[in-house]
């Protein structure tokens, strides 16, 4: 039952007939705008529209703790999950000041830290269960608690809609969440420990063996709740902020928003809101290539090629919103450009 | 005399050394942000500052026509300079679209458009000549003209400079000027025009032969102009919007300010600024890797790395103008981010 494909609306082919043909009007020579057209026409598919809104842009930064991260494969203790989301709502960490800068709210909710959060009015209290258990030794959470964070992403994205929403953008904190997205990435794209694991925030060459080895355990012990299918992979292997972000993705999906996906943890989310929900990956746009080595594998599997490619490995969002200005200069570049009619220039030479 | 060294000042050592501690100090992983620290160290350096102005920015689009273009090797006819040059004036370009977007004055100048331009009070008329000569049959321009046109880039920095100038981006405009610029790029690279030559604003094969000869023809009647030094090599081979490019990029650097660096023809001004004036490469910031074929031999040669890779290949500023956003970003990481000491988070596990 948990594995019934969830439906997407198509992409409005007519709309992005309309964008490309415009682009083609604009006084510069075809195509010379590169992917920056593409955008345009993409994110047209998705909204429908040609002057697509892009105003109200909030990215979801979505905090759980991870029972794997006492194996050692971080280089920071757990207490950093808590201790970076009262950052996240002070507004010190770098996803606050790049959303500020452009322009982006920052929703944080906590869906699984493993600590008691004090009540805070921009905290939103989504905690399924004081962190997972660890994947080296069982599945990190039940197939129905995976199910539940799923739907509290869901609910997010649908209560920000009320607020208006035009752009939706991933996020995550959890200390070892890049083990469990390392192991969902392997599980769902049917890769070897050693083509996806990587240092994360920056753990010693122990630690990274420490990594592959818990990677490697994960997939063993969990191989046959892998098998049946991404609900019970996500349960098995992954984390509770991650099925919340899965859950964010899908609702965007369905609501025909574009939705910025950070880097390697929402590249695992991506993974499983693709696999629940066939053509989610129409409405992403990756922000960004992780410098997490497994992160263009699961870009490759779903068809995306990243925007930007500046060696980033913080999550929380800031890749994500680091992209936001090459969405605002595509739709700019669409709508507010002269046509080689109405500035009398010259087309090619025939 | 033309090829005295121009001194450029070096980087703030210790302005460096302070950002690079207080990105260690932040509350990320060390490095975690990848490229945008690099990105703030650096212009750290080049300003002595670490609350480093980035509020007066000002993309300099200079114009000029190229007696090349009359041998095939543009898809568009030269009359679409001037026409671009007026569609800059009245706003509706990429250049006006983008920069609109991210807050730059755009200031665009006649450095040798072959057509009476009307008076405009927007436009700088600094015409050198109308339109370089043919670089197949000889040299595109004296090396006195070349000389004036690099004072003229030199004087719209200093003018602007008056106005508040804290950023300087580059565009160029001129119908033939992706087969000067890898003329110049071979001369000043010593690469083949196999590995130089593209398609510029689209020719299609039998242009792309045509721009091949005719790179390998101006690089045979002007080789001995050529091996005089850059000044020569760029009165023979280049343009005299390219010129201007060169004096704007080495005003900038005598002035420690940041430059940012479009693309291909912006490149090829790039490389005759740092032969004239050793250092100035310092105080570069390589944009975009522009689609055209020879940019990466350029940047290389430079020892500079892009930012940014979307297949652009429009020139006009386009590209300076979409990295500005992430110098934004990266001075607001610097500044604004809480320290792990202010927001209680603990540092890595020893």
């Amino acid at each position: 039952m948990s594995n019934d494909a969830i439906s997407v609306p198509p992409l409005d082919a007519e709309a992005m007939r309309r964008a490309r043909e415009r682009q083609d009007r604009l006084t510069k020579p075809a195509r010379s705008l590169g992917r920056l057209e593409d955008l345009s026409v993409a994110l047209a598919g998705m909204t429908g529209r040609l002057d697509v809104p892009l105003a109200h842009r909030v990215v979801f930064t979505l905090a759980a703790d991870h029972g794997v991260a006492a194996e050692g494969v971080s280089a920071y203790p757990k207490e950093v999950t808590p201790q970076m989301v009262l950052n996240f709502l002070n507004g010190g960490a770098a996803i606050n000041v790049l959303a500020r800068r452009f322009n982006a709210r920052v929703v944080v909710a906590d869906l699984g830290v493993d600590a008691e959060l004090a009540p805070h009015p921009q905290l939103r209290a989504l905690k399924v269960r004081r962190g997972t258990a660890s994947i080296t030794r069982g599945p990190a959470m039940s197939v129905v608690e995976a199910l539940v964070a799923i739907e509290h992403g869901r609910s997010l994205v649908r209560e920000e809609t009320e607020r208006g929403l035009d752009v939706v953008l991933t996020g995550d904190m959890g200390i070892g969440n890049t083990t469990a997205s390392a192991a969902l990435i392997c599980a769902l794209c049917r890769l070897d420990p050693v083509e996806v694991v990587g240092r994360g925030t920056g753990v010693d060459d122990a630690g990274l063996e420490r990594k592959r080895n818990a990677v490697n355990a994960a997939l063993e012990v969990n191989a046959e709740r892998i098998a049946q299918g991404p609900a019970e992979a996500l349960a098995a292997v992954g984390g509770l902020e991650i099925a919340g972000l899965a859950g964010v993705i899908i609702e965007a999906a369905t609501r025909r928003r574009p939705v910025v996906v950070d880097g390697f943890i929402s590249g695992a989310a991506a993974l499983v809101a693709e696999a629940m929900a066939p053509g989610a990956s129409a409405y992403m746009v990756a922000s960004h290539r992780s410098h997490e080595l497994g992160h263009g594998a699961a870009l490759d599997h779903l068809g995306l090629k990243p925007l930007l490619d500046l060696e980033l490995r913080l999550g929380e969002g800031t890749g994500a919103v680091l992209a936001l200005p090459l969405l605002d200069a595509a739709m700019a570049i669409l709508n507010e450009m002269a046509t080689f009619d109405s500035a009398g220039v010259s087309q090619r030479e025939p």
